[in-house]
């Protein structure tokens, strides 16, 4: 069988102009970096002002499990397919992250036939917006400490740095460190720690501006740190706003390149999924609606997650109104959701499918509670049974929600026709409501309150002592009219990774609330976080090759 | 006046196709990032083989002083003036480095009207070379202390790890540190540094590689640390010279930009002047020495440093015969050397100046010894007087050494015309008898005693105890037979930053070596060398603003 690299290697690319062409870009529209990329001026959304948005999709999942869903390849399948159909459709997706490239997870440019290329430019460094982003970050944080060095005449209060340090770089080692050892001369020692580039709250603006002033001004609006007096500080008290934005001027136009059957593709941006909100740039997707008729994205980890974050703070922040949701589905990942022993997942196990589905229920519930319709597809395995298929499809049918079988895997855009026509019906003839689950002028309690209630179905809400004390301030600070940022696990709807399918009777815990002032949101953290990845005992970096033509192999 | 920027903004810029066309390159010979850069593809080199090499040309300079001297402006102004005759002449230049941009010293793309562009493009990011290559040093990094944390199979040596993490940014924090505390999910503890990322030993590899298998080959020679028994290890070891090549496919093609008139330039690599040899890449000046007549290039530092590791690691390494090198003198700076108040400057002082002269004498006596033709060139400031020139002058004529007034900055190509002659004379007329300063099968105290007594002009090398340890394990290891990377102070000829001039009557102590096996050379330590530089109480970043249409001002 072909790697994903051997067949996006031996797929026939078309020159980047070609695909800009396809969607009615000229040469003034974007700057090629190489032959297959090519970076969108952000006039583009103002020279097409006048036209009119295309439909927006969101692809969306259940509950991941180790057996894969495989959200990223529908997407691209889907897209492919709708171009197949003969309907305009680009897809809007995140950037891979190069940690978990050399570590475990792989890339994220979809997979078989359903895949964005240059799939080898774009898990390593791309366009280089990780590095670009990665650079301004530490900008800050050394200026920080240049500051305190310096005389501290801004009194900042070493213990209460909120504004690490990252790398893009499975890096453990570097979760917890002491800096600015061996004299005054290298600085005032104290505790810091990196994050993973995509953590950074660098990233969640980045994706969440709309134009390069609004980029400097959340940026200012960061809030690094607090001073003696409890008085938060922000990056405009640093004075660099400026330098920051300027080494983010290219990292804020989206990128276009393509998929393997040659339909544009624009990846931009990818935040955390967990400390931030998981969708790629709020101008990516601009400029996919207005681009074409069928935009089509993704937002990370399960719908409790990665939808609810990418309809209560991309859509609210852009003014986005969503048309569909698309909910991915696998028969082996239901089953591990119904308690299934993960080594016996090939054999059919109608009974273990039959509790599993629970899960799949609770995110077409909470979909269709924001008002949206929503269709499932499940992603095809040659595991699957011919039983197990229609269980699922007749359980959908039941409900009265649309679904499809899904081959992209293996058959491209001919895999998603079904899917893709649903999914056309589906904008055309339901009805749309879209609202979203909370007010941003409700207090933070409530707030959070209505996304465990609502979304994950808990009884209720534990806030710590710790995590009291911070929505206090908040208050004070007039920082408690921002949307939430729910961050926890994403193994269960619930915070309890334990907890499989549709968990019940549990109440989750907020311990700490962390301010993105500058992407404008609140984080609330249930249970902690893990923001540098570790590399494992073999990490992917060792099957890595390359040849004397240049040619990689060994990428997944 | 006009800021560099503002000059180099308001300058018509060319497409890098019409760039590329003047050295006739075609497209399939380049890849475009963005309209005004391009890498240039290695297999330039194979299909332009039958042509002949043209004439290189080494700029460098006195010891520098608080004053500048303007090795790059000069280096910009040549090749600029050279087109103006008539002749093909490329310059091969190194890359700015991220960290001086927002501490104190600025870009690195010349000034006024000798200037590389678009300079904000090239200071802030380039193609991102500078990023891959911290990347790939700290993939190897990250894998050293996950290999430790993993059960240390190879018996890894925590207390001799050679091999440190690496940032592009003046950060004096994390110089030193403590990593992998919190446990052993952290990984285990040890002290750690940050160097600036063009300390890496991968930049210096990249600038010497002349292929993708010759990186690859350089990479897995590398030896970051040692095993409890003593013995080398390297990154082959680590089974990930592959994952490390990949990460640097893009980068080790050399990039394509043009000065203020339009003329073609490539920059390329920018390795550390101390701890590594400070020129840029091999691949670049075999690039321009193919592409044109007269291929101009300079190495960091005064010609003690710069030139030396020029001609005796970077040639040697290339097989490359340089024809000519130009030392860039300002009356200023000598008269510094000639112990003149450096508040006093502007003053006419000819006295000052007599003393200060043998600072450039010894540069020159030291380039002859290389067999070369040498020419001097005096970069002009408003307040030299005409006497001071007429000095300069008179004396180089004395000494039989060719000198041209150079006025570059003001002037562009029209300022270096009288400069661009003369060298173009002494390459047409004048014996070469280039020779390296040492062998390489001498021993290790051999070849560092040979650069002391004759290119330093010191009595003798005195090594430390620590220093001997470390040359009998190179011995041991059959590592002794590699060329010498001298590092210590810039601001002296000898190893004692106070002594201005043309010292005599001191030794050299070297207190330690590093071993850079895949860059293939030994680094000999004279003094401490900073790695990392902090920032100033106020940096430059505070400076830089950019606009809405994404127009940077503030960078220098």
């Amino acid at each position: 069988m072909k790697t994903d690299i051997q067949i996006a290697q031996e797929a026939k690319i078309l020159h980047i102009r070609d695909i800009a062409a396809k969607i009615n870009l000229s040469e003034e529209d974007y700057d090629q970096y190489g032959r297959y990329k090519a970076k969108l001026n952000l006039d583009i959304l103002k020279k097409n002002s006048h036209k009119k948005d295309g439909k927006l999709i969101l692809v969306t999942a259940i509950t991941p499990t180790p057996a894969g869903e495989g959200k990223s390849t529908v997407t691209v399948g889907l897209t492919q397919a709708m171009n197949k159909l003969g309907k305009k459709s680009i897809a809007a997706l995140r950037e891979p992250s190069l940690g978990p490239v050399f570590g475990m997870k792989g890339g994220a440019t979809g997979g078989g036939h359903s895949q964005v290329i240059p799939m080898e430019d774009i898990n390593l460094h791309f366009t280089g917006d990780l590095h670009a982003i990665g650079v301004a970050h530490n900008l800050i944080s050394a200026c920080i400490d240049n500051h305190i060095k310096h005389g501290n005449q801004l009194d900042i209060d070493v213990t209460k740095i909120a504004f690490k340090r990252v790398m893009d770089m499975n890096d453990r080692s570097l979760r917890n460190i002491v800096i600015g050892m061996g004299g005054i001369a290298n600085g005032i020692p104290r505790e810091n720690s990196f994050q993973i580039t995509v953590a950074s709250e660098i990233m969640a603006i980045l994706c969440l501006s709309e134009s390069i002033m609004d980029l400097k001004n959340r940026i200012s609006e960061i809030v690094f740190g607090y001073d003696r007096a409890g008085k938060p500080l922000k990056v405009s008290d640093l004075k660099i706003e400026g330098a920051i934005t300027a080494l983010l001027k290219e990292a804020i136009k989206p990128n276009l390149v393509q998929t393997l059957e040659n339909t544009p593709v624009i990846i931009h941006g990818g935040p955390f999924a967990n400390i931030a909100h998981g969708c790629n740039s709020l101008l990516a997707t601009k400029m996919a609606l207005k681009l074409s008729d069928y935009a089509i994205t993704e937002a990370g980890f399960a719908a409790d997650l990665g939808a609810e974050k990418f309809l209560d703070i991309k859509c609210r922040k852009g003014g986005l109104n969503p048309n569909a949701v698309v909910i991915v589905a696998t028969v082996k990942a239901l089953k591990l959701h119904g308690g299934m022993n993960s080594k016996e997942l090939k054999e059919e196990n109608l009974e273990a499918l039959t509790k599993g589905i629970e899960n799949l229920d609770k995110h077409i519930e909470n979909m269709k509670n924001f008002g949206l319709p929503v269709v499932v597809a499940i992603n095809k395995f040659v595991t699957d049974s011919a039983a197990e298929l229609d269980f699922i499809k007749t359980h959908c049918e039941t409900l009265d929600v649309p679904v499809a079988l899904c081959d992209v895997w293996a058959d491209g855009g001919d895999g998603g026709i079904e899917l893709a026509k649903l999914v056309i019906d589906e904008i055309e003839n339901k009805e749309n409501n879209f609202k979203y689950l909370y007010k941003v002028e409700d207090s933070i309690e409530e707030k959070i309150e209505k996304i465990v209630k609502d979304i994950y179905g808990g009884d209720g809400v534990i806030f710590t002592p710790n995590a009291k004390k911070m929505i206090k301030t908040l208050n004070e600070y007039g920082y408690d009219k921002l949307p939430i940022c729910m961050s926890k696990t994403q193994k269960s709807i619930s915070d309890n990774p334990k907890l499989m399918g549709r968990p019940s009777g549990f109440a989750v815990t907020i311990n700490e609330l962390r301010l993105s002032a500058g992407a404008g949101f609140i984080v609330a953290m249930a249970g902690s976080i893990l923001d540098m990845p570790g590399l494992p005992k073999i990490p992917s970096a060792e099957l890595i090759y390359i040849d004397e033509a240049g040619i990689i192999s060994g990428l997944f």
